[in-house]
């Protein structure tokens, strides 16, 4: 319950403070509002160019662009300008929510949600009697190296194609979100309502 | 018991046919020979080129070429000329196992040794009380598009460039294997050795 208390706070805040992907806010407040449910770190799905200094050393790497929706050729062309130092990567990465859920039995609901919501690569990331953590994934990643060190290694059609095609996946990833939504009302008519969500944000909770 | 005896069977059947990878077999069977803990599908990591006709759909896909070790510039050109339909992708994974605690405790353990040798995309596939499925995995992985139909849309300047950057990320992630074995070995020390491996397969098993 505490913990629940604390992501829901820190939830609200960040909704308030425009750090939360817009296009997927009403679908979290409807998971947080389930009994026995919350998340803790969601992102509704990007398109990017990022790049590494050194590979794998996440905490080093800067986006030049990222976006929660198709990209633009023009877009793309003219953030790989301030490209510098390190490898250049083209990412699409599709939705991802962390969701806990408060035992075994709602943990299991979550990751069956999330498979036959068609996120193929739904897991669970960590468990414990009271804290079942899911990941609802899917694969449709690309990761598409441009060049280094502010040097572009790629034609102007093979970014066009390839900034198609991570727009495609992108799109593709996205287009599931509905029926994870209808999945999670599902689920809240079944396991009820928290009343705790109610009593933390009346005013974000009159929306949902 | 009997689920691992199963899998034990379908293990010894495919090393002998040699459809298992050469440079992970010592470690498969030092897993397998743990009591309570069995493999069901593994692979030691690839670097690859594959067409696919329509992006997402894994069965209708056909690898131009496929090496668990790295691969030169000469043999990725060579199998492009027979690319003839469908999205071209140059691939790097890394090495990937699924295993089976018999239990709960032993799922979280095997979990664990997967994080603790480095293979940071380490979560659970599935969840009962005597089936516990974990995915050793990391997150190493490159999706390049090449061309499609056919149709080659990078120079060769771009393609000895991805296919460094692949075989460095396949040498990276397989690099951990050894960390992993010495892990497994002390898993091994602690729950101990299963009779039933060395019941069924004493040639084999002599070698572990």
């Amino acid at each position: 319950m505490r913990a629940k208390r604390e992501a829901l706070k820190t939830l609200f805040t960040a909704i308030k403070e425009c750090k939360v992907d817009s296009d997927i806010i009403d679908l979290l407040l409807l998971i947080n509002s389930i009994k026995g449910v919350y998340t803790t770190s969601s992102c509704s799905g990007r398109v990017g160019i990022i790049e590494e200094p050194k590979i794998g050393a996440k905490p080093l790497s800067r986006w030049l662009i990222k976006k929660h929706f198709p990209i633009t050729f023009e877009e793309a062309k003219n953030s790989l300008k301030a490209a510098q130092k390190g490898v250049i990567f083209l990412k699409a990465q599709p939705p991802i929510f962390h969701i806990v859920g408060e035992n075994v039995e709602i943990g299991k609901k979550l990751h069956e949600i999330g498979l036959s919501s068609g996120f193929k690569y739904t897991t669970f990331k960590a468990l414990s009697k009271e804290r079942v953590l899911v990941e609802i994934n899917s694969t449709e990643y690309l990761t598409v190296p441009l060049g280094g060190d502010g040097r572009i290694l790629i034609s102007d059609e093979y970014l066009e194609f390839s900034i198609n095609l991570a727009n495609e996946m992108l799109k593709r990833s996205k287009s599931r979100l509905p029926r994870l939504e209808k999945n999670f009302k599902k689920l809240k008519e079944e396991l009820g309502e928290d009343e705790l969500f109610y009593e933390l944000n009346p005013p974000m909770a009159r929306y949902i």
